[in-house]
């Protein structure tokens, strides 16, 4: 068990017509210009981003309006979005979307205040701990920026996908209601329950450190996500697992399930290269890449990968042979992924035979071109990336 | 399910050592004068409060100090901490204790301010949101005021206990150093567990309101809390056990294992009447009192407490009869609280028989003399109140 820092300052406000409330809240957090940050037709179409701005308007908050965020947020936006704040005079940050949406205004907060270019928070060329202040409406279960403290903004030259964390991201508020996710297509509501669990299952997966009241959240936490999201696919509109599955993904990444444990990270790190160079969902990528980690790791711990088989997935445990339990396991979480339609492989992902080329490029800038590794449970150099590449192929 | 709000600003600071942070943590939080608040001489012999002193110390931060806090925190020790506040001009208030000294130093937190007497705003005389900056040093898992939102005050005349609950109460640090609990005695450490287990059963036993992923989580700290609480009592060195109870103890009462559900809290009303007036420990009057409440309320949820019974408490469950499941596990449940030492009745709390005319006194406070009830999972009147007494007589 380890030491641990935990700060989750998020005024979390959850339930059916929570966005009325987001005027208030901007209010009292002390926002009197806003930015509402958005991405693309659906805020408009489904009448979200009229609510938000209403709420905004009867508290006699003004505001500037920038959309067009994509999955995987660009920088080229970010810089749009610091200017117009510069000439708005904004003083407060308002997402409404998911992740996405979240990250890209976590970038605008620090950019604001920053003499230089914003990437050079992203590239460890500065640091700060100066932003704006910033709140969000929720849309889309998976992320976690919410509550988190990261960021993860993509390049548009080159796609390089970077991330930059600091606590001054947290949100001051986060506006959740699940009835908003209803519309949220079959395809993205999958890949944001994969988001999810595998925030949890990168906290859990550690070498030797762990805590068993973390652990047991991190299994609540993922079962609940595997459940309902299973639910909610063939019901769009079950509130009840809608709002499971809306507050699994907070508490999926608002560093409740790593108290105490150290995480491995690497799944996430080999994914960036992924969505970096074929742009595909995060979520999709994450399950096609989990399974050949977990087997190419495995031996590092056998029993906590066996742990997960049963307390998370039913799994009948073996006493006798813990590395059997453990590959039913992964096995097992596989077979859920199927079920709710997401790749387990990179041909799956893609929809072609990835390259030995491409392969080897994407090793090149997970390790920084062979000088560092990723990962905690193993400590993966950038010959271990290409095997597990491979063995994802 | 239920709309809810969450919010646990807490930074939590946790770990071996970790109260060498303290004046770091205070100067973050902008106090340059400091009232340190503690009880008796056990936070002077262990040394602990040299150390925050010197922290602060360190920072170059002066501080007044006040102890003397009895468990059953009086007012009038209160009302000598908010006169020194204010000859001091102190602008942060530090705790180093436990529940009974961070509810003490709340109290003082919203009486500087405030031109009246602060019992006003227990008896709902008075209400306010403007308080002092509060920090604490926590030595005792079990209240989880260090991330709570409430306090409860005794008034030494007459024995009232009564609460006051605002967000602005909410810590913004507590410092959790586990070591520092070793040399809690059994009988305080058996009746922090059963504070922490009944701050989450308090939320959990709710009439129709549930969120499969909070009662997952809430599960999850009481089976950490009952399983830890054993090993400390034999083992009270033990860090890792030491430091799943005190992480527990926080979760449990920071409204995590509330969140969409509407909880209850008889039990906690019926208790506070009992430490009131007989003055005993708060964790060893809701043992006494929890079979018999849990009993008579059974009829209303029987399913609720047959899933306590089987995912808390490990009873097999009995697929055709719901109520032989959940009276096993309110048996199971006594069988433990005898097993780590505690009542499981008034006789046994206070060590003779309590009288008709003693029961009927509590009941009238309880229920402001037949004014108004408490309870959700069944709403108790007066009459339910007498009943539940006599049970646990």
């Amino acid at each position: 068990m380890r030491a641990f820092n935990y700060y989750a300052p998020t005024q979390v406000v959850f339930g059916p017509e929570a966005e009325v409330q987001t005027g208030v809240l901007v209010k009292k957090y002390g926002g009197t210009k806003v930015l509402v940050h958005y991405g693309g037709k659906s805020a408009e179409r489904s009448g979200l981003l009229d609510v938000v701005c209403k709420s905004l308007e009867a508290e006699g908050i003004a505001y500037v309006k920038l959309g067009g965020v994509v999955p995987n947020p660009r920088v080229s936006l970010v810089r749009k979005g610091i200017e117009l704040c510069r000439q708005e005079g904004v003083d407060f940050l308002l997402a409404v979307g998911g992740g996405s949406v979240i990250d890209s205004l976590k970038a605008i907060s620090i950019g604001v205040p920053y003499d230089g270019d914003v990437w050079d928070f992203y590239i460890r060329k500065a640091a700060t701990t100066t932003c704006l202040p910033l709140g969000c409406v929720l849309t889309i279960p998976a992320a976690g920026s919410e509550m988190s403290d990261g960021s993860v903004i993509t390049n548009d030259e080159g796609g390089l996908k970077k991330d930059y964390c600091i606590n001054e991201f947290r949100c001051k508020f986060a506006v959740m209601n699940p009835v908003r996710t209803y519309t949220l297509p079959a395809w993205q509501t999958a890949c944001g329950a994969v988001d999810m669990i595998m925030h949890t299952q990168e906290r859990y997966f550690s070498k030797d450190d762990d805590m068993e009241v973390t652990d047991a959240i991190a299994e609540a936490v993922m079962r609940t996500a595997m459940d309902s999201v299973h639910i909610v696919l063939e019901e769009p509109e079950n509130y009840r697992h809608r709002a499971q599955l809306m507050w699994a993904g907070s508490l999926a990444h608002n560093d409740l399930t790593g108290c105490g444990t150290s995480g491995d990270w690497a799944t996430h790190c080999l994914e960036h290269e992924l969505s970096g160079m074929f742009d595909v969902s995060h979520g999709a990528g994450l399950a096609a890449l989990w399974g050949s980690w977990a087997r190419y790791v495995l031996a590092e711990n056998p029993t906590r990968f066996a742990r997960f088989a049963v307390n998370v997935l039913g799994v009948t445990n073996n006493f006798k042979d813990t590395n059997e339990t453990a590959l039913a396991g992964i096995k097992k979480m596989e077979d859920f992924y199927r079920s709710i339609g997401m790749p387990i492989s990179i041909h799956e992902l893609i929809g072609r035979e990835i390259t030995d080329a491409e392969i080897e490029e994407m090793a090149d800038k997970c390790s920084n071109y062979g000088a560092s590794t990723v990962g905690c449970l193993k400590v993966l150099s950038r010959e271990d990336m290409v095997k597990i590449y491979q063995m994802a192929k």
